[in-house]
């Protein structure tokens, strides 16, 4: 796949890991955790972007997050918060607003 | 709506303005015409925004152009080119897998 392709698809799913994350994380879990789960999912996403992306929505206050003492290297492991969901909500009508419109969109363009 | 939800809202919508723009301009058309029929389709964005995104389009050959000057003032249309229509395939196949994945996502998360 050329370069530009790979660019417009980044730009498409930039947006979409965050909606994701969220939605993922209602289950507690560790980043590392996260990462396989939506790899599983199918969101494809490296850990120098998602790592840096759990803390900055940690910061908004859209996730919460505790660390486990239990093992010999302490982790921490995220949760959505309240405001989390809140953005959740707004995200998910978006996105099937979009999706909606680009139906609409791709059905005139093909007629 | 607070300012955090706006961010988050427009990086989920920012890639998919350029799907949004290539799909419409299958039927070439002017700028201003864009912004009308995207609005009609239910993706919000502005001119400034939007008449940018054209000009890049076009460089990246995504997009052909052609004055016309039938006018007194020579205005500018364009047309979504065989490049264009490739980017098109791959956006539209991965916009579905994402949204695959997020349904799955969802569900999990209210199961």
């Amino acid at each position: 796949m050329d370069e530009l392709t790979q660019q417009h698809l980044q730009e498409l799913r930039r947006g979409t890991v965050v909606l994701a994350s969220l939605l993922t994380l209602r289950t507690p879990g560790y980043g590392y955790g996260l990462l396989e789960s939506l790899a599983a999912a199918g969101i494809a996403v490296d850990g120098n972007t998602l790592y840096p992306l759990l803390r900055r929505l940690e910061k908004q206050g859209l996730l919460t997050s505790e660390w486990n003492t239990e093992d010999a290297r302490p982790r921490k492991f995220y949760r959505t918060s309240a405001e989390g969901e809140r953005l959740i909500d707004a995200l998910l009508t978006d996105w099937h607003e979009i999706d909606a419109a680009l139906g609409r969109l791709t059905d005139g363009g093909t007629r």
